[in-house]
């Protein structure tokens, strides 16, 4: 039953595909990876055919089609409980999911003006006041998270959640954008983040990528 | 345990705060409204002061705060599990999570194009591209749910579930803008959801509001 399929896009550009790849990866989920170039003259056909909603990510179980990486994820701490993809602690798993939710639904200045580019390093730009707004709350949801519930480890809530995949396509704007002005807590997660061998392995991947062409 | 607080903004307009308001209604699920009138000198202050994210809506659980409709609609899903907020088939569920998620964080253009007004009914509107495109999508969504789940009932699968609250300010909007040209399936789900009690409440609350200035 652990025969699953993540369906992605470009690793160098979609955002929404990192998240469920990153939380399957970091937790030692099998999977298979359907790749997907987006912005190509057939990649419309292609989704239609493949995606149940036209878009990445999309992960396919049997007979059960899931898109959405919020959804995704869901169905995954279902079937991995032991994985605890979600923390234990009800209390610390509605602040979780709220976080997550509010990355999901908002931040749509970020979003807009500084997409995800896993590759670089040496954009510069202005962060208009949406901008500056959006880096400041995730910020303060970082620093909230880790001195709550971090248990002084390294992630959102003391060991690796589905809070913490949600955000890494935010830790790799923050470093490929600058300067970047955090708080040292939000710096170290950010940094953290970027190191792990998931990551890593993602930006790998989005380099053979670009150049493969 | 079940002293609920919740959020909310103006019942005219904020279709963040009809979902989780109209899920507890539904439910049966009691909590005390607080109402935050939006876009006045003085929201911002308030919001600063009573909700964890500046935004509506929240939850106050005893010490737990939440935000963010999707998240709370999960929280609540995990206290009333004999309420089957989310369909009891995983599949299902998977379903109906996918269809929440897309909505939470997509359909951009209805929701920009075609803010929700819940006590007008005589928008007239040309519909964008984007639009249209979205209108497509909802349809789909809705028939494909109705069909495959629907289990010959009203809601999207068989009983009611966070799905239906999710799309609830989409049936609103569909009441509001028009001509919309749904398919019957998706037209007769349209008007059973703007037609239950708990809606005409939410209607009735704005129209009190207005009148109130």
């Amino acid at each position: 039953m652990n025969d699953f399929t993540l369906g992605i896009g470009d690793k160098n550009l979609s955002s929404w595909s990192l998240r469920p790849w990153f939380l399957m990866t970091q937790a030692g989920i099998p999977f298979t990876e359907e790749n997907i170039r987006l912005d190509r003259p057939e990649t419309r056909g292609i989704l239609k055919e493949k995606s149940p909603s036209g878009l990445v990510p999309y992960l396919i179980h049997g007979d059960v089609k899931i898109w959405d990486s919020l959804a995704i994820m869901e169905y995954l701490n279902e079937l991995f409980p032991e994985k605890q993809l979600w923390p234990e602690d009800r209390q610390a798993r509605a602040l979780a999911r709220s976080v997550a939710a509010e990355m999901h639904s908002g931040f749509s200045a970020l979003r807009a003006v500084w997409p995800m580019m896993v590759t670089r390093k040496d954009m510069r730009h202005t962060t208009q006041s949406g901008v500056a707004r959006d880096i400041e709350r995730v910020d303060h949801l970082w620093s909230l998270c880790r001195k709550t519930y971090g248990a002084g480890g390294d992630f959102l809530f003391g060991r690796f959640s589905i809070a913490d995949a949600i955000y890494a396509p935010v830790a790799s704007r923050f470093t490929t954008y600058g300067p970047v002005e955090l708080s040292p807590e939000a710096a170290s997660y950010r940094d953290m983040m970027m190191a792990l061998p998931a990551m890593q392995k993602w930006i790998e991947g989005a380099k053979a990528e670009l150049a493969a062409g």
